[in-house]
């Protein structure tokens, strides 16, 4: 087991409510039943994982930094996403592999939901497939991982 | 009693220093000599108020999340106003009929601070009336939500 | 009634159809019916109202040019408020306190209506609320004629 | 075999000079190696998949609308992805469920191959991961198709 | 002893990183060592610091509401220097002489890194000398104290 | 004839200068020679057709809302094309099937002539045909009321 | 015969999916049926038509050069309206007269689909009648070839 | 007398507020006042001058539409000045030679009043001095005139 | 003589080509003939003018500072027009009351003559009447300083 | 004769109109013509051209890439000089030394022709010459891949 | 000799520090090196050249000014290109057939390197073949006066 | 003495008007008055200062390169900080390291003045300190020259 990759997800500002908002842009599972498929997941790829939520900017930034030493990152910024300088310096100043994920597809709506500011410090983004961008980030993680 | 509304009164960034910060623009009433103004109206009005300050987006998010059965949100972002796509996101996910509530008239001050990021989120806007924005904003959510 | 506030009024192009536009955005209510409404509230508050509608920009202007002995102004400018330049310079020119109010909440609209080029020159803006919008209008002119 | 999904995979200009093309950014792979690696991941997933190359936009729509009764599209644009709406227009009209990819993170490279014009008719968009962005491509629109 | 200036000295996010992140743009010194660096320089100058780190707006703006009777403020708002408004509205409305130091050239690096939200709050701003501008901060503030 | 369409024709400001006004770009047509145009057009096509001009954006506005029970509009905005919100506010609130006609091809003039802000109120345009853009009008508009 | 006008109508690219793309906005007709719609005028206008339809821009400009020796030119570049620089220099070149046509009413959508590259090298255009909008482009084009 | 030159004066919008508008910005004479000393002017110039002030901006063409056989226009198109379309389509479609003067210097206020739609369609523009920029303004058309 | 209102005109960069510099747009008047032009208006006027021209930025504000004891500065800054930064701070650091002047009518040219860095620092700006701006310019300082 | 160098000529969409389009702008000369300049001009330099003319992208593409083993490239890009992100693509990922050159001036007509998508893949540029800039280009080019 | 073509060549500013400034992009050979080679062009094309460099905006003008009998004009304003409308307005004036010259690719460079502000003034632009493009400028302009 | 640092100390555009030019934003100490403090400074840190003030770009530009051997510059550009790519390109070409320097802090004013084209040739920048910003000038540039 001590070898087994370690993987950090971190869930941005309001993905605790998963479920419950909004279900025809976020889908109808809440964030337990995401984070019990992400474990499956993780079971199934026999890796490690370490899962994290927070509302807060700068907890987000707290967490990235003492868990730099994880193999890789799959982080959903939400709303961070358009607005953190903050955390792309985390991402960069951790030299922590990390692939940004998205619930919904940004690129489909308001513009303002388009341009990630987090976007450049990550190895790429998956976007658009529900709960579903997690297990795909996970994959896409382990593949660079695995081949850097 | 228990059927009172229950509205959630938030305080964003530097409110706490009303009274000493820039009067000519905020007025010289401290944020204590406000909230007992709010506490006096919403005993006029037979309703039922929590108020909150943060300087945190993060713990505002928090808040607005665990007040989420409130009956409604009275709410002065603050500088948050211009730059948390979070909030704006919170109160939608959270569906709480909210009044977006400001001091100074920032429609008449530096371009920035003219656009809301948190406006489409909320029933309305009412800015530029001092303190009594926050009275105006109690009676705005009250009418909406009885003629809901 | 001598002593009284005397404050007037103004609606904006288009106004006068309330009730048949839009009912979605802009309510059920007919133009007489709100003027009803804003009658009644002004009696509440024991001041005189003066109402007048145009969908001309040179007559709203001349309107607010001969009334500029009223004590306050609460405008509704419709969609003048994205164009007029001539409105703005009216209300800094005659020196008369206002509010800017509307029906919906412009913030939340299409981006074209998020822009006051009248809020400058006001108080205040109150933005969303249907009819009751002129209502917290009136409230909030008379607090600031009184606290000025 | 006859139930098996049928998936049409798409690259655009120049992608078939991968291997030769920058490989500090595109990789090392041959278009050939990348579409045995699509080959091989289609067997596993036990999908059937048709796989075109082009450099002209217009070829693409051809394609695209010839095999509009497939189950799903995984297309790398590449270059068009930034100045074709005709392609955007071809997926939208045919209503066939599609996937975007990018061999390299179009995020974090010159600005002006951040906007894409393709990926808001596409259920999502994957990008930064080689030539297994496809791979996930893949397991993204087979997602997609079973649970919608 | 009682008679020192007082200086408040604010580390933003990822500060902490210092001697780890970047190198080639940050320096090889860690934070400790930078802010041995600051103490040995506050002793030459005769003046008592107070160091803090944060990567959490919020938490920035609460230290320098509560540290408001300081001297002065040497600021360094790293990734917030471009999207807080909030540690701006802060600076103003505690009336803390404030300088904005950055350890690398801002105006040499990315544009977003260019525009400073903040700097309008300060007395001045230094910008690419390394932890040396933290030194040139304090003898700037010094000097400005003195002199207004 | 009482079951004959009705369709009202408003000419904006300026069009009754027509024959005078740079005939390179309008023509050599008086206003009064276009309008019996449009009457012999209207009485080929068997519909009723009212004619107004006014240089004055409120009066258009007055006189849409006036013949609001007119089976359509056919309008050439003129100038205010581009510079009134109210005009299309008031196409809008009739609910009038409307037709926007341009004497010149606007969208080859100079660029602030290419934008109509009143475009999207209307069922479509008709751009650069002199006189007979507005026969063009009447044919789209009746097309459109026997079709819709 | 010999003596009819000869004008060449064009369909950009994805209007040969008309009937089952979005009809919502493009109407029910398949391309065929408003093919026959396009001839029957052409019939009763006494002009003869050639159709021609492709998803390939640069096929479209040969199309034009090959047949510049007609009288006239209906086009509906559909998505090339705003990408093709390359179709406005092709009418340009070869000096024949031309009008855009568009199905829907392009100044009513996306704010991309307001602005015509092609327009300027065009008499006129018209957009948002439907089939309809072909039927009036070929009046259009007569009454100007005539008038010229 | 009979051959004097004509000159039509117009003051636009909020003009005849003068005196008690922000006379900081515009002066401490009234519009009669400033009048006068049109007048004055017209006299010792030899020429004959007709003055006319209107805050309606269709009035204001109406104006020039029925003067256009005057020699030459002054006009003060205030805050039409920067959103009229329709006044600088008047001034071409009338060939009247005309001067735009503004009493306060608009190239040193609020962005907004930089640009002047209206002056492209004059011979020039006097901006800043007062009420003398229309007394320039008549010695600037009267040297025109004379040598045109 | 000793009392006479000391003015300096300065003619910018190109300004000695006049005559043979595109007549059409500046006139045929040689730069000798419109400064005798100038010479015999200052003896008009009963003012004493010191005329100067370079091609140089840096000559041109030497020449503002040496003689910044003048009672004010006619100024045709051309083509610094619209890049010097520098012009604009020698004018408002020497505190000379200032008129900025053009020949051709810079508001109706290529857009980018249309903004003035200049005028802010001028009393005004008159543009458009060929020599007779200069004239003018000399009336309307001489006019300001009086009544100064 | 086996060792000179091999140059590929490419020429964009309408160059084949040459002599008959805009001759004001683009010259007298056929393409025939033009390209007979081209081979005269190759024979003196002892080089090998072969020449291409296509109105397509994506053939211009195809040619690029199967004649990449040429020594070099001279192009002009015509309309897709504005529009093609994928001819950049294709020169960058072929490696082959180009030069894009232009009949006319790029630089001094519409705006929108001044930027070149393609030039950042070229060694340089070569523009406004008429069919001389060829022939400028083959210089160029023979010289770089010489020097390199 | 007396009937030989007179070109006037002026290098603008810092190009007298060819060969040691950043020597990869702008080449090895000092500023003597390629005047020689632009001399011994100028011997084998048999016309008599004159080179010119200066640091200073306005002796750039001047010698355009004072040489502008000569035949023609090759200049590089290295950075003047971008800034200078002043040195555009001396080759306007001077009617001097001039081409735009630049060592390095321009249009491959920071965005701000891209715009011209000289180009329109001149016949055409060669930017990117080190010293070469001068020697190609010299033949660009014999070929234009040479055939004009 | 002979092996003490030099350094250049440039003042740009203006600045010889300190202490009569706006006090209020440059202070009350004359250019004289500063340089003595800037003298008194090198000699405590025991350097070689020569300094130069001029309010000419290209007399800037030639003094840079003639001392191009100095240790190090400290420049405050003035004016030309905004507008002077000239400068930027001599300091990059002299690779001579540079400190910018401004007496007002530049990121507290007018929109124009925050940007700086100058900078990104600079080590670093300070800017607000009035004369002390030369001061920390001095010792910025001595720290980088003894560490670099």
């Amino acid at each position: 087991m001590g070898d087994r990759l370690k993987i950090l997800v971190i869930h941005g500002p309001n993905i605790n409510l998963l479920g419950t908002r909004e279900p025809g842009i976020y889908g109808n599972l809440t964030l337990e039943e995401v984070d019990n498929k992400i474990k499956t997941a993780a079971s199934d790829f026999d890796i490690e994982v370490s899962i994290y939520q927070s509302n807060n900017e700068g907890d987000i930034i707290d967490v990235i930094q003492k868990k730099r030493d994880y193999n890789g990152l799959v982080i959903n910024p939400a709303a961070y996403t358009h607005t953190s300088v903050a955390i792309y310096d985390a991402i960069i100043a951790c030299k922590i592999p990390a692939v940004e994920v998205h619930i919904s597809n940004i690129h489909g709506r308001e513009s303002f939901r388009k341009n990630s500011l987090i976007a450049p410090s990550c190895v790429g983004q998956i976007s658009g497939f529900g709960y579903y961008s997690y297990i795909l980030g996970l994959q896409a993680i382990i593949d660079y991982i695995k081949n850097s």
